[in-house]
């Protein structure tokens, strides 16, 4: 890889459907792809063009082409206070090993401190192995003793 | 118990020692009281006070006293779109059993219906029986396939 044709930047609206690809392209690896009910539309409308965007995105581009991304948004704990937290991070299979990754990971961890969040903070499967190598070579702690909680709000 | 007298209502600036302390409690509780650096100041600025709060609070409110809570933000999941997330929940003990807790966990997921929320989601710890008993009477969905990730980005 000519690395310096690497950039890591913000989404733009018209990133999107290149977005929402790799979105569904994390979910198949996830075994959940009949779980994704968004479309790029919606995520147009609250995340690329609002005003106040419901979440954040930035995008690993290589010679034109988005090959990563990484989508945030801010919670709130009641014990550390204002978090960041990372919902999707994903490379491309064809671009891994290249330390494309690292670099979008350290673009968000730096993107968190500027935002003065005490914590970043994600969810990996259990099983992701290759992803909790990856968290496990930052000074990170994952903690199997949560579940997590649902109910449908849909009419 | 005269439920008559039980109001759930929003949570006003001057009950953020009184939520400060449930949290206190339900950290207790969870056997993690180390882990609370947050301090009712800091939430009186983030969440009660602020133009745009980064957290809603309601209390449950018995002859005056604040004796339960939930405190919520909104969360962003590229499945499913904008979700209500629930942080905390808290009766105190020594008013369970009366129904309280399902009074507030129906104002949530009235709240969630009217943000148009797509999903009320939440964490439970695997040990919390009488917390997972409580849920498993909705139609929720309890995952423990996730492991929780976190940095801290203090300096």
């Amino acid at each position: 890889m000519d690395s310096s044709s690497l950039l890591i930047r913000s989404a733009r609206p018209e990133d999107v459907h290149a977005v929402y690809q790799l979105i569904r392209e994390l979910a198949e690896y996830e075994r959940a792809p009949q779980e994704v009910s968004n479309s790029p539309e919606r995520m147009l409308a609250e995340g690329f063009g609002r005003e106040e965007n419901w979440f954040g995105c930035a995008v690993a581009e290589l010679q034109g082409e988005v090959i990563g991304m990484a989508i945030w948004y801010f919670r709130y704990s009641t014990w550390k206070g204002r978090c960041l937290y990372l919902e999707d991070f994903y490379v491309k299979p064809e671009h891994r090993r290249a330390g494309i990754g690292a670099q979008m990971f350290e673009y968000v961890l730096a993107y968190g401190k500027e935002q003065q969040c005490s914590r970043l903070v994600w969810q990996v499967l259990e099983w992701n192995e290759p992803a909790i190598r990856f968290y496990q070579k930052y000074n990170s702690h994952l903690d199997p003793e949560w579940l997590n909680g649902s109910i449908s709000l849909e009419p």
